[in-house]
């Protein structure tokens, strides 16, 4: 079996990247950018004042001649010659002419004449042209998702159009007799299906949709027909169960029968261990564990980076960062754990608490986590102190 | 001046709680609950296999009698009498008594006689109902955000309704002569419409939506009738400039026309000094400084929060977090500095890069920026090695 870091990397490298497209900005958000973006004028354009207040030209004394009023995103049509001013709002183009701007609570203007006390020194509150950029300055790199922050910045660089990557078509098979969905109410022995919900909620975070999805009960003839459809149609295939030892795990075997390469069989994690992913041309199958514990924590070790490669992001590697636990963990040498834990700060350190149970077969408390704690094959059981790595849901899907 | 804690509590006492409503669990992904929520029956409700394997009654030697299949949802209809054994599927319900399971892979089956070498022992390898939760258990806690992991929980737990916070209705009043559409292309002087875009983003992160939108010019009676018109059908009336010093600052004057009280002028932090919120009955205004870096900053540190406690949300308050700085910083005593970051992992560590300009008239920097810094009033400039307390946009926008 590969070790976790070898799987990571057969699996990333595997990936084809999507091709781009040209979008209106309005409909960017949540997408990547496709290509280095630079400014494309100077940042300002014309020399702003930083201030409501009166743009003025030196003269002989402190007082100076009004010639009128500039508001923001008006240019002047007129000079400034020596002794004069202009009332200037903040975000105004100023006067040619003008020596310095002062505030407006510096100054008292009465019948058109300005006067203030201030010391005037040139170029003070005046946001001269290309201040914050010139043309040509970089603004942002390809690979980008476009959120937060950048989205608006692509709107104050005047940005219309953006290159982004197109989107993988993802499909999603459910295996198992075993299912139900929850408007049917529970019945004994039987489960609730989970973890296409658990890909949903994902893909919703990462900015993705599930295109396709099918529910095929334990039989091999309709597997393997779901699969090659879905196989048709989409970049990712993911199938949940059917992938451990069991009689019905058609899955595995429907899989041996098909031209796709299985390039990962199982996986030194805990929990999760038999993962299966395969490949065919630009198009990738993942096979996961069934146990929703299982299902999600190898959906945020593999599958989500894989997805942002695929989106063109350069920022799919885990975020690891130390956090020192409240409580013992445990964790066996020879595997990676992901013990699911609860982030929480204490006067800027991050601390992280263990819950009640960690089993496989155990998913109730996935409602109370917001991380994992990623206990590397060296590390056996901790204790309260110990310092961890965590990896925090809020950043990793995002 | 209130100073920025006292700011903080002015406005969030003034924030009326939303209402709740009953939705389907497929509608709830990113809402927030409204009711704490418990497990409705056993987890699991029966003995279930933890493997694929079979599941023995002890007899006098370690032959078995195969009785039959129960795969993963099946109920069995049949017991297991002394020396008998049954072939179980991972998540399976054991037959009636059943005294332990055994892997698939130390038995062998020849003609219906299940042979195995193994240790048995009571119990093992069968998950016992109610092994993973009793009925009533606590699930989730009122004032979740439904997200990540916590989404298909709810499914799990089979739970098809769940009772949110009704989400607050957002309305955006832009204001300014000089503000362009980036498709109409640049204008000498003017600058282009950004501050809408940041509420479009911070709203789309933490699930809300902007129902209404107006923007009008620098006019007084335009912007009383558009400030009026809004009040009647939001709850939060955000508007963007129009707070300052200037003759066209008509958000001010028309302001203190209404009958909204205002509840905050102005707050001692920089990037956005003049804030001005005010109330009436449970709708709250804010008037945002229009440069988009205050703007920005103003939205983080007041509004976002003010809107997840709106929401219903019990995580509001922000995330501060220790981070080295790797480059100085500049900040004045006296006001709680926002600068804007890199943040990034080394070695476990969260590191702090100051970017070029912290100006307040700049803003291309916030594409290429994931956080601030957070410099309370007592901070002066810190050289690199500082700690400093950081806020990550991937957690305060999720």
């Amino acid at each position: 079996m590969l070790s976790f870091q070898d799987c990571k990397k057969v699996i990333f490298e595997a990936v084809s990247i999507c091709d781009t497209e040209i979008i209106s900005v309005r409909q960017s958000m949540g997408r990547v950018l496709a290509e280095d973006l630079t400014v494309s004028r100077d940042y300002p354009d014309t020399n702003l004042s930083a201030v409501d207040g009166y743009a003025v030209r030196f003269g002989s004394d402190f007082c100076f001649k009004n010639r009128g009023v500039v508001a923001a995103g008006q240019l002047p049509d007129f000079k400034l010659e020596s002794g004069e001013c202009a009332a200037v709002m903040t975000g105004a183009t100023v006067p040619e002419g003008t020596d310095c701007v002062v505030r407006v609570e510096d100054c008292i203007e009465t019948d058109g004449i300005v006067k203030t006390q201030t010391d005037l020194r040139s170029g003070v509150l005046i946001n001269k042209s290309a201040f914050e950029a010139s043309a040509g300055k970089a603004l942002a790199r390809k690979g980008l998702r476009i959120k937060h922050s950048l989205y608006p910045s692509l709107f104050y660089a005047g940005i219309s159009q953006v290159k982004v990557y197109k989107q993988p078509k993802v499909g999603v098979l459910m295996t198992g007799n075993e299912l139900r969905e929850v408007e049917s109410g529970a019945a004994k022995g039987q489960v609730f299906n989970t973890n296409f919900y658990i890909i949903e909620s994902v893909l919703n975070a990462i900015g993705l949709d599930c295109l396709y999805r099918e529910s095929v009960p334990d039989d091999e003839a309709a597997t393997r027909k779901a699969l090659e459809t879905m196989a048709d149609k989409c970049d990712f295939i993911i199938s949940s169960g059917g992938v451990s030892m069991g009689r019905f795990d058609f899955i595995k075997k429907v899989f041996n029968q098909t031209d796709f390469s299985l390039i990962i069989q199982g996986t030194p994690i805990k929990p999760g261990r038999p993962l299966m992913v395969a490949k065919r041309e630009n198009k990738l199958f993942f096979g996961i564990p069934g146990y929703p514990a299982a299902f999600f924590v190898n959906t945020l070790l593999y599958l989500v980076p894989a997805l942002k490669i695929a989106c063109g992001r350069i920022d799919h590697e885990h975020q690891l960062f130390n956090a020192i636990l409240t409580t013992p963990t445990r964790s066996r040498e020879g595997r990676l754990y992901l013990n699911r834990i609860k982030l929480q700060l204490e006067k800027g350190q991050w601390t992280a608490q263990d819950v009640e149970s960690q089993k496989t077969s155990h998913f109730l408390n996935f409602a109370e986590v917001n991380g994992l704690a990623y206990l590397p094959e060296t590390v056996g059981n901790l204790d309260t102190g110990a310092i961890i790595q965590a990896l925090h849901f809020d950043i990793e899907l995002s």
